[in-house]
């Protein structure tokens, strides 16, 4: 059985971790391994912890801020993420909401709540079908907004 | 024979990928290994992986939108492939769209046709021809626009 | 028993590192190892070393100033504590403050002493009771300022 | 006798590739180990590759354009080739022209050759005369451009 | 005898490298080790090269331009010499004076002397009276401008 790892922060004001297990628990069977930390510069070091550990693939969730240091400690996070990836092999599942990329709350957390789905479901197809992602390539898919879908020539 | 890996993604807009491997069996014979990620943050482990695995040389296809989150994104994701690069001793062949270089979807697609294309050339040349990209050396090539040529006296 | 790492620099204006290891020490107890230098950009080395030399977990205090090339400054500095972590398989707590989150000298002061107080809870939790960061997952806390909270949907 | 490798583009509009090797060979001896690749991106993985066959040191040519995702891309490469550099403890010469730097083609191409030519005296003073360098410390060398010369007092 | 290792560039308009190896013979008796490049680029390797030979810790001296493109050299310098910091274990004492820091020539001259010197302090408090450090501790030194001073609630 595949082993999933689960990553998210203190900061972040929505259980995107929790939407994205619900949504992989109904389409596959999974053993999670979750952990918490305060903020998304501590969740690269976790990853690779969960990583090293025998995960085979993980999510990591974050929900930066709308000012430009918020942006910069995202940028960070996100490198942080490719190198464990390169250190292991194995994916990270990026999953960041900007607070600035919805206009209320209750639409941020709507947002929040699609992404984790629909990048389980990324996840999903990365273990199980990888076939599928090939069905989609260069189709224009927008995780948790309506997909762009592919360019007409 | 050489193994070429072809990494691209459901989030671009266009089957680079295609295109280029179309291009490259018009040119020459080589084996070829594909797979399909999310977004282009999985870009650089998934050609990592490749090459890890025997292949020669990967082409990575990318397509960013054009906000500045979008440019920040594609900036992690080459710098990854730089390290790809440095941690396998391979080349990687980035192919990426940006999709404010184009004032209309078809003009986007056209771009993106072009460029996947003309990569598949350079990475045919290096493979086959070195000695045809040195004879390139400082000539302005540009792949998918007109190339800008070299610069007169 | 716990060790715990502290690494300040003399640029701060403000020893978070003192009122961090007050904090810690009525929630737990631990040994402390501290080391203090010039700048920011010597964190990421001391980190590591500490780290090297059988700490647990460190805590990085700096204190950027409000011009872009202190942004700069504090930008590498977070990459770098992000390498440690990576490099070590541990946590780093950054403990940072921007000398333009308050209008004032006291304010700032007042922020830099909540902040640094918040944080070494946050290690108390990493170090003791993971299970109380998980059940604040998504709820939005905030070091030193007001927590954000949960978005209600 | 020293082996200097020699990194070029094709996207680049001036030969100053060239240029430096025929400076070179008024100085000094050495073998050259020329190499083209399309882009700037792939000049350090080619870069590294030289000096992992037994180049004592390389020379990595480039133009990038004016725009901003053009000196994003000079960025990567930049870290890229200092990567290079902490990866095989050896020098690597970046020799990069800005199209920006100049106000016509005829001024870019007499840039380009005479920064190529000057640093190639670099070059040459690293493997030859390291103390003539450190007889210029501090006063304001500038390649390809009027010197600044050293500040006084 | 501690191994120091002074790096500069021929770059940089004022000679920096000979201030501080002044103001450190005055406090303590350690052995130099001098080398120059180019450029900043080029620090990182040098550093590099001078710890893994021996040297107990490296000032590397820099003087970045006040262009945008300057602040960007500035910028990947500074993150190589975080990255040789952390390959060796070893403190890289980063002493930078950007061009419009001042506002004259010969106050940019002062500033450079000042803050070599100052710097040169502070490397010598590393290797011998670490416990002064401490005692500066979140204080507001700045090296070769006022001090900012401790922050009074």
């Amino acid at each position: 059985m595949y082993r999933v790892g689960i990553v998210d922060t203190t900061f972040a004001r929505y259980d995107m971790a929790s939407a994205a297990m619900e949504e992989l628990k109904n389409l596959c069977t999974v053993r999670f391994e979750r952990r918490t930390v305060p903020g998304i510069k501590n969740l690269p070091v976790e990853c690779k912890r969960l990583l090293d550990e025998g995960c085979d693939v993980v999510m990591a969730f974050g929900m930066p801020g709308a000012a430009p240091i918020d942006k910069q400690c995202a940028h960070e996070a996100s490198l942080g993420l490719i190198w464990v990836q390169l250190l292991t092999n194995k994916h990270v599942i990026e999953v960041f909401v900007f607070e600035d990329e919805a206009s209320s709350d209750e639409e941020l957390a709507e947002l929040a709540d699609r992404r984790a789905r629909e990048h389980a479901v990324n996840l999903y197809r990365l273990l199980f079908k990888p076939e599928e992602l090939t069905k989609l390539a260069g189709t224009g898919q927008r995780e948790g907004l309506p997909d762009a879908g592919p360019l007409r020539r």
